[in-house]
């Protein structure tokens, strides 16, 4: 039997890293959608202020398994 | 603490420019979804009939923040 | 009056083609959203077990009218 | 039975807007071509003269079916 | 002597598979041009109606050897 | 003689529409530059505030012909 | 303990399909590479005579875990 | 008055060098296309044998001036 | 009233990681510019010397609010 | 006398960060192959388990300086 | 101590070849800037007239390490 | 029976010319693999001394027909 996945596009942020900002994204979907699989980074920003950067904002696909397309992310 | 955006992808048509294109996407999104914030447009695209241009029709992904990632878009 | 389509992504497999893995997609959206209307096909992928391929994987946007940007797909 | 169609490419200008020198490529391609059905927009660029925009040039490519190849477009 | 070759852009569907939305495109290019040599996939994309594919529509680029590029395609 | 171009990337702004967006940074790089000769559109993005676009905002190049590279734009 | 993996990019040809000229691809690189794992699809092609498709060519990327670089793939 | 402008896409080659294939392809237009005004280059690839580059092949578009859109290219 | 903004393209480095090079290339650009709004990151690549990676190097493009684009950036 | 170099992609993964994942693919490949120079990275994708990222994956392209093409990587 | 480069945009052009278009612009901005140090071609693009290509123009990026991101290029 | 091809990714560089950056890199390749077959540019590149270019760098795919994907390349 053939699984469907199902992505959602996210924009999680951290003023500490990449890797924080991507996580946030991932706590946040998983609040509400079961089976978080796997997650692909489209874009890497972020804002400065007074020339230092003051927060990193990771764009990312986060795809997952459905049971129900509607009622996931 | 960190914000997470939400990213939903829609098209949006008009008769007249590719601006109402964008907001008639905008309008559709804000009637359900709270706190819509950017839009990026993908591509603008249209029907012609009888060498007019009947319609605008312009992708777009409207970004906005995300208090729980289920129940938006 | 201008319609406004939303795009949900999804990923379809099949053990057989890559059309299986398109209509999968397809089939389990439509059980939860009215009005597919088209699909384009992001990239095709699939997993490899003792030099046979086992399954082919294909993302595709799944494209359709919204009636309510929130309640759909 | 199934349809087939081409696109051609083309580029055009306007004065005024983006979407006049949309209409005004679909216009010259409207005079000796039938079907015309959609066009999609491939780059926006534009002349500057003493700091003003003159004109707007859009290429795309407009799709029709075709009954004859070679005939149309 | 060096040969110049053509490419011209069709979409060619089919309600069976993409392969068969290839040959139309190239059955309905060949009518009218000759020489056709090879085609380059650009996009895969389709009408679904009810929950079910209806037609599978193939973006391609024909390319063939011109003798004469006004009188080809 | 060859000539040489240097482009610059701005992203201009406003209220009304993608065309006056273009034109706001054109305008603000005549201000100090001589000779821009054309723009190419990179991007069009906006701002929305309670259902409505408040800003388009259009990321684009504006290329001119230096005659010295560092004193240019 | 992490795993690092290869890709290696091959382009396989089938007189028949697409699914086909993916897995002549496989089979050649399984011969003499263990732990394939996933393949990626870069593009589609083909060969035309007498209008008709004569070969496929899948360009396609093959990805396995390595245990030695030098020595797979 | 707006002018219109058709792209043709072409493939040039030549044994020696990437500007005599982009001129192989610019003569053979000309034969039968008037007010050819820019090309832009797609793509540079070309032939091996004996491992020695036999030629070379690159991918154009040639764009001109249309009076009549169906006539030209 | 309508901002302008433009856009520097910088790479910075860092032996430590990515975050450190791209606050490499804000520190070193807000020593002369003002305003420093944001970043996007383009590309990330790196110098490797016996088997470890010396240099992370990340282009990037960052954005400012321009009072008069000569003088910035 | 011309220096060729070679690229191979490799996907290095990592529990940690970004970095760590490039580092692991470069140790790998430098078991094996000489003169490892720079790398470009092409994607950041990562594996989620109950809500929390498990493994930063990493594509990269790795280049080095070739004395024999076959021998290498 | 970690390096910041940057990348300024400029077109070349020439008569005679897309190498001499490249020295072109490589030579206007040495004119200003010290220690340029590599370059990286985005896009080959010329004009015709007559059916003879009359310049080949060549858009580049140039590199170079940055004392004072305001002060060079 | 259907043919399978294997493509190598290498760099090749020249002080006079494109072409002789990529010949380079053919030639190489061809001292250790047999039946190279095309090759695809992927980026032209090059680096600057005192204002002069001293070297064009090109990357390119290299493709050859394989009996045996893990001996070749």
């Amino acid at each position: 039997m053939s699984n469907v996945y199902k992505k959602i596009e996210l924009v999680g942020s951290s003023r500490d890293s990449v890797e924080d900002a991507i996580q946030s994204a991932v706590s946040k979907a998983s609040e509400t959608t079961r089976n978080l699989d796997w997650f692909e980074v489209d874009e890497i920003r972020g804002w400065i202020d007074d020339g230092v950067v003051q927060h990193y904002q990771v764009g990312l696909r986060v795809g997952f398994r459905v049971d129900d397309v509607a009622n996931d992310g």
